[in-house]
């Protein structure tokens, strides 16, 4: 490991590579991650092109030295966990637009940019161009492609494996491939973009990515709807997909986050009914958002009785959605002392906030979740993407309260199963990663997560590339340990 | 292999497996495909479940028989061909639907049914949906899954691989795996879909899809707008694209394609100016069909001074896009004796009709082949899914003329090269098949094949699953003989 390190330092430069305490704690450690390994990387590499990142994947390969990527640090399953040590990857230097395709509607970027760095760089270069995947605020491109993330937009938009024009790609052994050239589509051979999008770093390093761009709205609409019951909030939110009504974006949150957003502040003056709520995010021509406004009146009127309150102005439009993308900040903020706010908590890995479910089996399934949760007498909330049958549920709990982290952990792990009997997904965006193996097994099998594991030990023989990760490495399954 | 045709017969009964003549001619020979092999399958199978397709694997794995699956047989690139001889496996009497999913717009089918007859069932069941995707007309699932399909709707609704929820798959040794449960959306580990789909049954052999539906929409409005040039046609419809107008289709013929239409009779009374032009058809709800098209009257004006013609009815329509749809029949129609026509030529597998490039060069692409293709002095025409800079060139030529020949192939050679050139694609939807792998090759280099032929070695070590496709078998190539 140690030579290993040395190595990297004599090919890229002594400062390349760290191995302060921090950093090594930064890369391997995330307070908002539903589990975390006991150990952490030996030491963090920071390359700045791909042929660096092709000597770092060269030396460890030869040295048997795992290799797990870093960008955002933001992902919540243990995804840049480093739970059998190596080198952590961090793209830090890496996160710049190479070339902006107006013409092509595309856009090559590096893998450490932010999305929302992105689209503020695509603005200020006048494209009318946006690139619309929209997960938590300071995620990266290198982990969107990972996890294969979505967020509000995907309901109109689809996920990050939609986006994907073509991936430069460091093999384990420091091999450099790329997916494709750069055609909007393609039938030649294997779908490589699909196969490393949602790959979470095990079979390759991204280290450039063309995405496809779509064209800004001309006009964008904001519009909150309670109801009676969660339910009937899902009931609708079903109703509109049916119809096909085109919206932008559809969240559901329960009557506890609508308190969350009013006690945040984040909307003051205004005040919002703490009922369970649509959020509904309406764009295109302006003609067509009132079409669409309509429709979705007209779907709703049965269970809410008309009632449809606009954001007033585009401020407002941006605090209500920021109020909606920041729910767990929110949450955080009104944290008690002694709380520890995580979107799920520390779980031993098998349960997670995140599933999908197939349209008709939404409103079953929240409304169950919700009163199991209830039941529980702690703080704790729905919040989802309803368009896509996928929801989150939030706790708020104290960790040193035994007691309290096994209810959550039952709670929890009920909810998984009740997605997989309703043939649903135990994750909808946020990832396998190093927490939800045991829920990916329960999903689809020993047989088919097998087919991944011969795809994995086909690119990355020597097991260096994220491991532990998705799937066990073959030779150490069940020896990993948890915090 | 006598002795794994006789084990099958005695599983699955004398009559599951024909070795008829014209059996084997119909299922390893195409008179549409660009190149035949000299062998045929030495046996046809027909199973009737996943039970009896694993069992099938299961005997040609233990007696390293080749596996060909076959459904519409209407692919173009030799896909279904069997250079390396085996078992072809014909999916004919899995055809059913196995069960609509209205609520959750969803519907699970076996691979032979036509995508044709999948709306049928699905209108007459009253669902109010459809499945969009729409390749030639007599395309199957099954094959759709495997090239990775589009057609005229790609530009609104994607291809194949965005509408497929799971598959049930037969591997090469006879296990079974299911990709995924039924949920829209997942992030739970390898995007197995992604990758069954578009690897043309060398990966395993597809038994069951669900698919996603879409809702049929309130209006349809098709038209058709001449341009004085085809780069003028090529330019109008980037500026669609660029302009986010959410058409349905988007199509470009070229004068001799309009020419057939004429010629054909299939939209008489109604005669056609025989210049490039775009077809357009528009969806929607009644008001957003109208924007659309005042939209796209905008844009194309510059170029054609604002002429716009519509289908005068319903049955005008259907005429109209089944004149494009159909195009390939209309020039056969119109053949001299001794022509033969196929949508490229028999040729020796570099070339093909069908590229993709990105949007900003598809006038430059288009304008040159074109001239090409007319300096031959034969006949030749372009058409394509312009929308997603994809398009096709089509040639009439007498194969017994040498001359002719090698013409054709030196200017299909040369118009793959020129979208390669243009960061494109060999095949935006044909597939690679046994014609295009050294297209491949050229496009993506052997790092990238190499990748691909890892993944095909994992889950396939013994090379039967339809062997010599997408790439080369590593122990036999170079030894291939075509037709």
């Amino acid at each position: 490991m140690m030579e290993a390190i040395e190595e990297i330092r004599r090919q890229l430069g002594e400062d390349a590579v760290s191995t302060d305490e921090e950093d090594l704690q930064t890369h391997g450690f995330s307070s908002w991650s539903t589990v975390n390994p006991d150990r952490l990387p030996v030491a963090v590499a920071y390359p700045r092109s791909t042929e660096e990142v092709s000597a770092i994947a060269r030396v460890c390969h030869h040295y048997r030295v795992p290799l797990v990527p870093y960008s955002g640090g933001s992902s919540l399953e243990g995804n840049f966990s480093a739970p059998h040590g190596g080198v952590s990857v961090d793209f830090h230097h890496m996160n710049k637009i190479v070339q902006i395709n107006k013409a092509d509607m595309d856009v090559v970027v590096q893998p450490s940019i932010g999305w929302q760095d992105l689209n503020a760089e695509l603005s200020k270069a006048g494209t009318g161009l946006f690139f619309p995947i929209d997960p938590g605020p300071t995620a990266r491109i290198g982990g969107m492609v990972g996890t294969n993330c979505s967020g509000t937009n995907a309901v109109r938009y689809g996920t990050m494996k939609d986006w994907v024009i073509n991936l430069t790609v460091v093999l384990a052994d420091g091999r450099v491939i790329k997916t494709r050239r750069r055609p909007r589509k393609s039938a030649a051979g294997y779908n490589l973009n699909g196969l490393f999008v949602g790959s979470e770093g095990t079979l390759g390093l991204v280290t450039e990515a063309t995405l496809k761009l779509a064209v800004i709205p001309e006009e964008t609409s904001v519009a909150v709807v309670d109801f009676p019951s969660i339910r009937d909030a899902a009931a609708a939110a079903a109703a509109v997909m049916q119809a096909a009504v085109p919206v932008q974006c559809m969240e559901i949150m329960d009557e506890i986050q609508m308190r969350v957003v009013n006690q945040s502040g984040f909307t003051a003056p205004r005040v919002w009914e703490e009922k369970p709520t649509l959020f509904f995010k309406f764009s295109g021509s302006k003609p067509g958002v009132q079409e669409h406004i309509e429709s979705v009146k007209k779907i709703t009127a049965e269970k809410n009785g008309g009632k449809f309150e606009f954001a007033k102005n585009e401020q407002e439009q941006q605090l209500l959605w920021s109020a909606r993308k920041q729910s767990l900040w929110s949450m955080l903020a009104l944290r008690k002392e002694g709380d520890d706010v995580c979107p799920l908590t520390r779980l031993d890995g098998t349960g997670s906030t995140d599933v999908a479910v197939p349209l008709s089996r939404l409103a079953d399934l929240i409304e169950v979740s919700k009163k199991e949760m209830d039941d529980l007498g702690m703080f704790a909330s729905v919040i989802g993407h309803i368009g896509d049958g996928n929801f989150h549920e939030s706790f708020m709990y104290n960790k040193a309260d035994e007691g309290e982290r096994r209810k959550v952990e039952a709670c929890v792990k009920a909810m998984v199963r009740r997605a997989l009997d309703m043939d649903g997904t135990c994750t909808g965006e946020h990832g396998v990663g190093w927490g939800k193996k045991d829920s990916l097994l329960l999903e689809l099998g020993a047989e088919t997560v097998g087919v991944m594991s011969a795809i994995k030990g086909s690119l990355d023989p020597r097991w260096i590339l994220n491991p532990g990760k998705i799937i066990d490495v073959p030779w150490e399954a069940g020896k990993e340990k948890k915090q």
